[in-house]
């Protein structure tokens, strides 16, 4: 799929005492840029149909960091939805801090669909409407 | 009230750049310490009967800033219930360096006693189960 | 002075178990409108100049709260700068949701302005390149 | 390596709109549990020694969810240094929700050893006192 590109501005509270961005933010802003995905299909990572509450909670996710980030860098997030099986998708992200094209992280986040009842969370077959939105957007 | 003490070890993820503790988690120090101080009283800031979920959601918080804290440091939170009205509950909370004794923050949070439904959250008067556990405290 | 107004989406880390955003967040929303009103002064939170580096830590912050915000909700930040002392700036922030108007927080912050030498930081009076810069919008 | 194991109670803050702790804290956890396993033997993630100043920045890390963790839910990390390198660490990570003994996580995080100089980071060889206090804690 072509990649959606996501921008964002490091703040001061996703640094830590070294300096730079901490870890555990890299994976806030890959999700930042997925669900910016989803919102730019015409949906929601939380999708709250009148007779079905479906939303999509995250089962792996890794990520190699290539370089610090720091505050007020900008970052750019290219998201590509690289796989879609039958319950589930995995995404693609790279990180670039916007002022030298550098890559300063790729991740890799697989998310199952699930559909979300007072009993819990239930995993369920990726619905039409969500993959007739993916295949709008690869054809337009 | 009698304060109630609770202590726990600066993280890493909870600083920030210039190497010290980011002002908004010594609000999340805060409620960490009244969600002890709940559970010291047998209960929960989320209470979920059968018939009826209580919550206690914050309506102002404040904090005064005296120096600062360290990854590794540790902190010892004096909670105080200082003022219960008909629905809501004033803590205070006084957060001391453990190494050197020194006060670094004194903080002031209000919280609203509701009820938890479908439709949402709506204030209620304090429940007597509630008031019963304060009092068997304080009497103890 | 005339607010600056920033504006953000809600994103969902920053949700908690009641499906609102986390009372500590609303510190953080306030923390970054204030440092994009730095930028829009030309400089910055963290001013790292030739010969002295400036930053401007919190010494007192609180915030009333009036009603949730939920995940992709917009939100709008007016930040006033309220008053300028001699070594510190009193930022208010009223905090709306976009979509009704709706003011859901209010808050004040106070900020002290410190140099960083590798002993720690000192206050010191507000340098008049500062001054200037804040000057210099009022009369646009 | 033996595992060294690290217990912790899910805080309010950390959990999500879903009500389970959002997927970025596990990082966190995992982290959580790695400074205390340094603590445990006698050191700490970031060493100021006379010297030399030495930290141990992530340079890859990777988490698989099998189950979520609620509030007040208690979990227990089990960390073991998998694999020490010329220049790095790999350590594994199992989180148990203490209550059932259920795996609700398994991670990898490599650290690399540097040293921190004005200048920034430079990877290191791990120095031979970190060896020794490794060997010592086998050894006893």
């Amino acid at each position: 799929m072509k990649p959606f590109h996501y921008r964002k501005r490091i703040e001061f509270f996703e640094t830590d005492a070294v300096g730079i961005v901490h870890f555990s933010n890299y994976f806030r802003i890959m999700e930042m840029a997925e669900h910016a995905w989803f919102r730019s299909l015409g949906t929601s990572v939380v999708h709250l149909g009148e007779d079905m509450h479906i939303s999509w909670p995250r089962v792996k996710a890794d990520c190699t960091f290539y370089g610090p980030l720091k505050f007020e860098d900008e970052v750019d997030v290219a998201v590509s939805m690289a796989e879609m099986r039958h319950k589930s998708m995995v995404f693609h992200h790279t990180l670039k801090r916007v002022s030298d094209g550098v890559v300063v992280a790729q991740g890799e986040i697989v998310v199952v669909c699930v559909e979300m009842t007072h009993e819990g969370m239930k995993s369920m077959p990726i619905p039409d409407f969500m993959r007739a939105l993916i295949q709008d957007r690869e054809d337009s």
